[in-house]
């Protein structure tokens, strides 16, 4: 029995490991797609739409040990939330990845970068979003529920944000139809970072859940 | 012995019953918010926002009793296949069912309906999406990995009735700047169309995965 329950606490602990460090390739994809957009590289956008083969394998990875885990150890309480947990982090991981790859492909698409100004507006809406990804991924691997719960009390900050950019497209699309094209790209690209932040929102939850039990969904923000 | 096979039977077939209810919820919210947008409709709009909520619930209970299941009979092979695939299933019917409620909510902040002959070729590329997902449900029903796949090999007709729209909504957009506010809710909506389309694809991929053991990801189309 004992020697049953350190097994069981050795394939956890290498789930969630390896969880982590797919957040850590998640977050980095994120923040390459927005320099890619940002400095309008196409060359390198290549290098981000080919990254993200790496993320949907892990996914696959962490939810084959997962299921493999519930069906042999039987876990309960805590193990069992961890397990189902580590399978939908992962997802939520493989999602932000496609959304990182989907921005990489638009830019790739476009005729010309955005003007300056309006590139660093709409990649000052992306760093934020990474930035909610990145600390959550670490909230995770601190198993930190206070930590969870800061970022998941946040996520109005870039809703808002992400508002103001879609006003300042729209304006934009408004006053020079040349400005049309490439803006339905922008809002596309501004709406998958506006994702990333609602998918760090969703981890932040997990989190929460798997080490308190409790759901964020149903408390007050703020 | 005899005994716990037949309980294990009479789960599957409970949770594939229920999962394909389920699925029958997420076609009918789906083509209540093309109705919606169609019509302009704003009254019903909130019809199909508060719809949504019984598919979130629903796609929670299959999840909790998929676990339950693979926690508690240990499957392997077919019926383990079958568990994680309704879990997963039952998660793609649920973003349609966010998409559908994502439209109903546009219909509600547009200033006015689009004008009819683009409602109407929009509202084409929902209902190609809509029949999509309504097969695949189908199939899951008859456990038909061949209608599984008929759905899965016709993907690109969606893409391309989905690019043309786009086409139209910016050239419209470019021609007259006052139609670029609901011009963008229109690039939303088409995109979040195709997008359902896509999870019909997905779904499509799994049921066939369940029944047969094979991915068709690998495999060449058409």
């Amino acid at each position: 029995m004992e020697h049953t329950l350190k097994a069981v606490d050795a394939e956890l602990a290498g789930l969630g490991h390896d969880l982590a460090a797919m957040g850590d390739l998640a977050v980095a994809q994120v923040r390459s797609a927005i320099d890619v957009f940002v400095s309008h590289d196409r060359i390198n956008a290549q290098k981000v739409i080919r990254g993200d083969d790496a993320l949907d394998l892990q996914d696959s990875e962490i939810e084959r040990r997962a299921v493999k885990f519930i069906a042999l150890r039987q876990p309960f309480a805590d193990d069992l939330r961890r397990a189902v947990a580590a399978m939908k982090i992962a997802m939520q991981l493989e999602r932000c990845g496609d959304l990182g790859k989907n921005i990489a492909k638009r830019v790739a698409r476009m005729d010309a970068g955005a003007p300056a100004d309006q590139a660093e507006m709409i990649g000052g809406l992306g760093r934020m979003a990474a930035a909610r990804l990145a600390a959550v991924v670490d909230a995770y691997r601190r198993d930190d529920a206070q930590g969870a719960y800061t970022v998941w009390a946040s996520d109005t900050e870039i809703d808002e944000r992400h508002e103001a950019v879609l006003r300042d497209i729209i304006s934009r699309m408004t006053a020079t139809s040349e400005a049309v094209a490439d803006g339905a790209h922008l809002l596309f690209i501004a709406k998958n970072l506006e994702r990333i932040g609602d998918h760090a929102t969703n981890i932040a939850e997990l989190v929460h859940y798997q080490i308190t039990g409790q759901d964020l969904a149903d408390r007050p923000k703020g």
